[in-house]
């Protein structure tokens, strides 16, 4: 019996009509197959949120918010007072800040990894984000990082991310890999009247265009190096290192599955081993799902990114792990079966 | 300003874009208002899983599971071998199993309330499921179950349930109380074939012709005494207990909202303190949410009861409340809003 015949076995044996635990009872065999084993556990799950700083985002013109709020959040997740914060202490999930890029100097602190690359991207409008070494530089940082997490014990991770501007790389991500017209994946980000989505919409079609996106096939790094952040490339490489070290991976919204994309497009079988955790309100995200034939598990209208659609989803995780384990069976109960 | 005012105002001026947490702000609204305060906290959360017979169920024609299943997955919650046990434990959430009515007789157990009305009701094929006097019995002990829970200092409840036959129940409470036709509330309960199905369906349709149901109001009393089950009855009670204790109320699956539907036609205003933890797979619970105009936190297609569903959703209940009272706001955190 293979151990998915194994796993699928001990499921319906469990006292509750076949099939009764709905997408719990995927979970837990997709779970036990990334672990492979027949009682899988969510041990030290850990938050990783990377944040960096976007050139284009100095203007003002494709967001909301000021450029400085990326490293005002960041005090913010150090002080504890975000979101994220909150989730993870009411869930007991550890977290940790990555400066990948921004726009700032932060004093040493015990939550905070030291990974800048450079004070911010450059505005990729009349050339690329990043340089080649610096892309290489983010993605094994990124892949360092979760290699410590995974040495301290944690098998399952969830990143999250804060930049201020990273709904335009995203959406440029989105337009490249997904073959989707640019229309499709530019949101409102974290807030915008209609004037200044338009604003957005036409300043990342230029974007588009001066890049070459939306046409031919485009290696994910070479994506990266022209529209994407830090925080995204750093993203890229801490997927796939979790892959290569059969972590599960918690897929927040729309930035996380966007580097997900990239990653994805370097190794295809990643997918096995992530779980997605919700179904973002920024437009674009349902798309980026079909795209990857992901189902979420949740449906909550959250457009915060941090981290926090994967924080609330985790539960569903260790539940099914849970339920796995610990029932009783029809026969160890000595109850009747339909 | 009033709480509501008040509550939104905080809401806004916590360190995220407006509405960015999705539907975690209404609900987080939602517990300030049912327990008048700008700082609602979920205490001592408990389920509470009301068990009974049902007469039909003896023959086994509506119901694929034998009815001694009923008692023994009583043994199960005892010994903490159901999924109920595994989900609570792992969300450390009370929980009680309630005997409203199971045909078997049980030792005394710490975690079991013994309220038993009878051995079961009475097949409702030629008679009432129940005496006027037992349905009165039946409520005042789900009100007393309530009752005693929330001296504990319990705020918040879920109920679930357990009885071998009683989606028959559900289903008729569903189609006499929303108007709907029998078929769209007759569903496949713990599993059954086409052909049993099909018995199942005919066997109802009498059941509900004799009661006179689906023409002429009813008083859900009245309805529950021909047509319901003991579990039902109870948690009917216990429902109207909870929403005059100012209690938040979880609600889990088909059964748990047909005694939800009961209480709500006797009281209305229930539904400000009810939290819709889930859509059920059994093909009638949508039409009844529908009904009730809620929307449910969570669709993954689980169709188990015991309050499994509301348990999944509860963690959400806890953040909302977390986030309200925890998260820094822009002025707090010295953060520029857009």
């Amino acid at each position: 019996m293979s151990l998915a015949q194994q796993v699928q076995h001990l499921i319906n044996t469990k006292t509750k009509p076949a099939g009764a635990l709905g997408r719990l009872e995927a979970l837990a065999l997709q779970l036990a197959l990334v672990q492979n084993t027949t009682a899988p556990q969510i041990i030290n799950p850990q938050v990783v949120v990377f944040a960096a700083d976007h050139g284009i985002a100095a203007q003002q013109v494709v967001n909301a918010y000021p450029q400085a709020v990326t490293a005002q959040m960041v005090h913010n997740f150090l002080q504890g007072g975000a979101a994220i914060n909150v989730f993870c202490n009411q869930s007991r999930v550890g977290l940790l800040v990555v400066d990948a890029g921004v726009n700032a100097v932060f004093a040493p602190h015990p939550k905070l990894v030291d990974a800048k690359v450079a004070m911010g991207t450059q505005h990729y409008g009349q050339g690329p984000a990043m340089l080649a070494e610096q892309l290489a530089q983010a993605k094994e940082r990124g892949q360092q990082v979760v290699e410590q997490l995974w040495k301290q014990g944690c098998n399952t991770i969830a990143l999250g991310e804060m930049g201020i501007g990273n709904t335009s790389s995203a959406a440029l991500i989105m337009h490249q890999l997904c073959g989707l017209p640019l229309q499709a994946c530019v949101g409102l980000g974290a807030g915008h009247t209609a004037s200044q989505f338009l604003v957005k919409q036409q300043t990342l079609a230029q974007v588009a265009q001066f890049h070459g996106l939306g046409a031919t096939h485009m290696p994910a790094e070479a994506l990266l190096q022209r529209v994407g952040g830090f925080e995204i490339a750093m993203m890229f490489g801490a997927y796939l290192k979790a892959y290569e070290l059969g972590m599960v991976m918690v897929i927040d919204g729309f930035i996380a599955t966007s580097a997900l994309l990239c990653a994805h497009q370097e190794q295809p079988a990643i997918l096995t081993h992530c779980v997605f955790a919700h179904g973002s309100a920024e437009s674009g995200h349902a798309a980026m799902l079909d795209f990857l034939g992901a189902q979420p598990l949740l449906q909550l209208g959250l457009r915060l990114g941090e981290g926090t659609g994967a924080v609330l989803a985790l539960p569903l995780l260790q539940q099914a792990c849970a339920f796995l384990s610990q029932m009783a069976s029809f026969e160890s109960a000595g109850i009747a079966n339909a």
